[in-house]
């Protein structure tokens, strides 16, 4: 099988995630490529410290200029984000003629349009699928499958910290201070938490989706930023009040003069959806002319998303660099035993309408527990002036068989005045 | 500027939705592709009916062999939906080494092995994002975006007429008979609705999503497939009190020996975000062994949002078929005018805190009207023992110059004891 090589410049979280999953899905991955992704090369200040996957130290080396110099190596993948070196870095692997992967959004935001020139120019391709919104396929919906709308606006929660910071002072009323400790000890907050809290990592993610949509360079510096800082309870609080949650906001709109870009804390309805994605979840709202509003919705941050993001990315120039053109389609070649519904496990609910009598509950139940059913709950309500009354029961798992066995056998009984109903309950997703 | 033609067979909504779209945004998507996409023919067997936009009468044709024969036609697009001759067309087409867009679920879940074998034996590409979740996207995003995750599973709601139903009847307690009615008569339901209501157009995105996801063929009449025809109010209801509501969802999840998929009105927690996708929008949740979950959500029907899909896919593959390869980038190569934050109009929240005397909210609400401040609500609560209380206002729609400056005015009154408080509103999104 065809290979190809890559080289990684940063092993830091996201570049250990990298190695991990590509080991994990390694044949999967093959397997719908057609083509072997090798990691020929791994550079890192630290190439000492134990990462918790077995690495081979012959691709190690604490010099990048091996990764960028490497002959064999067709794409570079930096992690190691900031400006420098990673900028000299990147652009020296393009005029070497290798295609890019990165995650690094403070690095595209202020240098994207040297980067996309120097790409243009040496005719390679670059992937920073994972600079925005982790392992959300934000960016190449906008240059992909969107591509043929003119987009009104695109906005979000761009920043895990600093929504799961509000959501966790929404949720549980505990104030700002305690809740950035308690997000540093958990991980999902820096020791210097200030790059997400204050704003600035919001602004650098919303000035790619924005320059992406509208086609126009964003100048960094002009995107007006609002931390989450002066935030306080009271004005969750208020705003709970009025029926509306606060969350830090990226918020890119074009009108016919001017592009409009922001960042800020923001106070939104508590029926808009984008008010209830809480905790670390990141969320991108896409205007188009055509397709109208669509949302993307996942973890925006962590090894495992970030690295789905990077490969998903490699894979793609991998496809191109071994076909000349994206391979055509994943290979649908086996037959995989499809799950009968007999076998499927399920929570249910069971409506039955049954005389309104003593022992039928009892007798019901009975019935249900015979085939291995055990009930959550029950609804039994009498009626007066009526003969027929709803029996409802919810279920703990359950085998399908089972509980049609199960109804079969009720419904036989004279105190069954009516259809039965059967309606699986999922809980799990 | 070089051109790549295309030839349509299908005029109706969707054909129709595909010309409009490419009409308003051409210039946009000549400039992000770099190449002219020209339509160069359209079959229909209907052409004289007014679609509403004006077209080139030499260009229609009722004999649809004049599309697929056509040698300057590099692109087919397929959209007049059905088994036959919907698929002879495809496959002639194919074998014509034109490249393949189509919508037709149906026709790809039952033919799609055979349609899949023609494209890699022609080496011709096809694309399909139209034929699930209409704009949303989610082919893309397993075949492309996700394909370095191994798929645990995919579910969700995709047919966009059941959810309209079970939405108002949850909604507003009506019963399926006149819910289905209304839902006809605005267009949101065919005249014979069987094919969503009994949940077998679910079964055939479904049947898609899972075989890209998992590499299997997927034989649809093995899909279980329960439609929503025996969902009653009283069931709905009965689900409220358990705290849950019921979606028409399809799932299709991978154990070690086989795969679950399947077709069924289901409970699910009100909590869980699916159960807020409400009216005819879809939402497709998947989850996969490095991104963990991502959830795609957006119009899942409609002309508008179908054709952004068409053209979505017509793009790419036009810049392949220009390219040799996928175009690099968006062209971002303007330098568009930023909106200065000043010049946004939104809706403020704005917290004082002021001494706790009579006038203070005359004085306050006075300075705000004078900068053309209009109060939507006010806050005001006295407290006892504190010679200090917030003084909240909820404005309408205003400038930020004006809402700063008033508030600058304000912070100077001697009545004024803390810092001020600024959220912007977001009620529009």
């Amino acid at each position: 099988m065809k290979s190809i090589n890559l080289g990684l410049i940063g092993l830091g979280t996201i570049g250990t995630g990298v190695l991990k999953v590509l080991r994990e899905n390694s044949a999967l991955i093959e397997k719908r490529l057609g083509v072997s992704l090798v990691i020929k090369g791994i550079a890192d200040l630290d190439i000492e410290t134990d990462r918790g996957i077995a690495i081979d130290k012959s691709i190690l080396t604490t010099d990048a200029g091996k990764i960028i110099n490497d002959d064999e190596i067709n794409i570079v993948i930096e992690l190691m984000g900031g400006y420098e070196p990673a900028l000299s870095y990147i652009l020296q692997s393009i005029s070497n003629k290798k295609h890019i992967v990165t995650a690094n959004k403070a690095l595209l935001a202020k240098h994207g349009p040297e980067v996309f020139e120097a790409v243009n120019k040496h005719q390679v391709n670059i992937g920073f699928e994972a600079s925005v919104g982790g392992g959300i396929p934000v960016i190449r919906s906008l240059t992909d499958n969107l591509a043929a709308n003119k987009f009104e606006s695109i906005y979000g929660i761009v920043n895990g910290t600093g929504n799961y910071i509000l959501s966790k002072m929404t949720d549980e009323a505990t104030n700002l201070q305690e809740t950035l400790k308690e997000a540093q000890e958990k991980g999902y907050a820096e020791a210097d938490p200030s790059f997400d809290i204050e704003g600035m990592d919001s602004a650098h993610k919303i000035a790619i989706l924005a320059s992406l949509a509208f086609g126009s360079h964003i100048p960094i510096e002009s995107v007006f930023t609002e931390g989450i800082t002066h935030i306080s309870l009271e004005d969750i609080n208020f705003a709970k009040e009025f029926g509306y949650r606060i969350k830090l906001l990226a918020i890119a709109k074009r009108s016919d003069d001017a592009i409009d870009i922001r960042v800020h804390p923001t106070m939104m309805s508590q029926d808009n959806p984008i008010s209830n994605i809480n905790g670390v979840l990141n969320a991108v709202k896409i205007k188009g002319n055509a397709v109208g509003e669509t949302m993307l919705i996942g973890e925006g941050a962590g090894a495992f998303p970030t690295a789905s993001a990077v490969l998903g990315d490699a894979m793609e120039i991998a496809g191109e660099i071994a076909y000349g053109r994206k391979s055509p389609l994943f290979k649908i070649n086996s037959n995989s035993k499809l799950k009968p519904i007999d076998e499927i496990v399920s929570e249910y609910y069971l409506r039955f309408s049954v005389q309104d009598k003593p022992g039928i509950l009892s007798k019901l139940s009975g019935i249900l527990g015979n085939h291995s059913i055990s009930i959550a709950s029950v609804i039994q309500k009498g009626r007066n002036q009526s003969v027929s009354v709803p029996l409802v029961f919810m279920t703990h798992k359950a085998r399908e068989r089972d509980v049609q066995k199960a109804v079969e056998e009720i419904n036989k009984l004279n105190v069954v005045t009516g259809k039965s109903i059967l309606i699986r309950v999922e809980n799990e997703s």
